[in-house]
């Protein structure tokens, strides 16, 4: 089992080097889609893989690719297969990219629900999905992040199947918020993590009568008068968004629903102590393991 | 009843000439407060009054001042009157700023409710809510905005209390998303209002059983998949806002409460289209109508 994984995304391009099976080396360059021109991205691929090409041609190694690259604005797009979908035939939805490379170049379309009321997307992390599927039981997988996705797959027979996703755009907003808005003007530049802020702020969502859109206001009435210090402005915040995804996701699942957070500390941390919060099982699936899995199913599958 | 009223924003500047209680001038000017650097609030002011000096002077009419202008980041920081309070307490709140100008300069400090979970302020409302207590009856007044107020008065003997009022950040949250998101990202530039698109969003925030934070990535997921056109994305983003603001007003009111909608159209038509659909009896009070009786309490309570 040889090949090349990657991982090329809007702001980052990563790679692994796959050999047997293991991962022997990786590469993240800031080269994602949205710094590179149309027409550039196969003089981008080449550089990142000049280290790695000698073995790459001679032993006629595959390169995988998935995420925003096969977004329309990435170097083809590659569409998306329409739900419902088994996870084996996910794992077989690549296609091959025309290039004048002399490799064997492959890419992962996206995952669509096709419903006019409750259309979704996702791109990159259905790659991530089908090795978490394989890393960890959880009635829920939840991928949190700018745009975090909430997949509730079920079982028909001996296949995996999944018919529904959601997206909550909890990441976006607290970037938004932060950075753009009057709530997050005027705030120190303040890295520490306030854990009794971000444990208010979930509370409040899981059990406040009043709606988010009322509720982030606090961040700065508050603030104003003196009940939210500006130096946990930004934890209270996060744990508002967080919460409130929470709240959201617990509307639709049963309470016993175990969860499987695909991502990377600190994050999930924070959604783990949100799940507590929440009375929440949930489990910690590293994202690397997950997308370098999924890679490995997508492989055995081409 | 001779005197200058002054609505000193972030962004605009407005004053009005009130001659024996009637309006015969008035001037705006895009010199809000994020405008003028401090210590020049005063030159502004003289320049801004120039045509009308003469009188100002001679006459000895008052200057009165509210908004953004009594922030701790406008020309003096007047602070909060702390609810409850009456309508009449609150048309006798001014307080004198010192200048060396030969004339009497008031300013209205803001609102605050001073409740750890609930704290919450307003600057620049309260005159209009004076004004509209006069014009309007309705159980509760709406200030449509970046962010929006509403305020629930109650009657106690022969005055009216204001004990309690809430925000919700229904425009700036639609100004962050269009300018700066990714739901947002690639829209082309279209004014036309799409009733559909708008109506659809309304009745979604007052029916569905999904969250704001999953539904608002819909601006981007049905786009993709063609079940949006992109001409009416920020429609049915402004009716899903507004339809929440109504929404989350619905759980603390009463059906049969009354809304009085205290702004500007095109913005207040769009609530009134939000009422309509959300079966709530609601009627429209002119912003400049409000404000102007608002100063005209404070001006009579001096």
């Amino acid at each position: 089992m040889n090949f090349i994984a990657i991982d090329w995304g809007s702001s980052q391009l990563r790679a692994w080097r796959i050999e047997k099976g293991a991962c022997t080396a990786q590469q993240c360059v800031p080269q994602g889609i949205k710094f590179v021109g149309s027409g550039q991205h196969e003089a981008v691929l080449r550089t990142l893989l000049a280290p790695w090409w000698e073995w790459i041609v001679t032993a006629e190694v595959p390169v995988l690719m998935a995420g925003m690259i096969g977004s329309d604005s990435g170097w083809l797009d590659s569409g998306y297969q329409a739900l419902p979908q088994a996870a084996s035939a996910i794992s077989r939805g690549c296609i091959a990219v025309p290039s004048s490379l002399p490799i064997q170049l492959w890419l992962r379309p996206g995952l669509a629900l096709r419903q006019k009321e409750r259309a979704n997307v996702m791109r990159g992390e259905e790659v991530q999905l089908l090795g978490a599927l394989d890393c960890a039981q959880a009635d829920i997988y939840v991928f949190p992040g700018t745009h975090s996705k909430w997949v509730k797959p079920f079982h028909r027979g001996e296949e995996i199947v999944i018919n529904a996703f959601s997206t909550a755009i909890t990441g976006e907003l607290y970037q938004l918020l932060l950075q753009h808005s009057l709530l997050g003007a005027g705030l120190p530049r303040e890295d520490a993590f306030d854990v009794q802020a971000f444990t208010r702020g979930v509370e409040e969502s899981l059990h406040s009568e009043e709606g988010l859109i009322n509720r982030l206001f606090y961040a700065r009435s508050r603030r104003l008068l003196g009940y939210l210090p500006a130096t946990a402005v930004a934890s209270w915040l996060s744990g508002t968004l967080i919460g409130e995804e929470l709240t959201q996701l617990a509307r639709h699942s049963l309470a016993t629903d175990t969860l499987a957070l695909v991502g990377d500390a600190p994050l999930t941390d924070h959604y783990l102590t949100a799940c507590r919060l929440a009375q929440r099982q949930a489990t910690v699936v590293d994202a690397q393991t997950a997308m370098l899995n999924g890679f490995r199913r997508i492989y055995a599958a081409l």
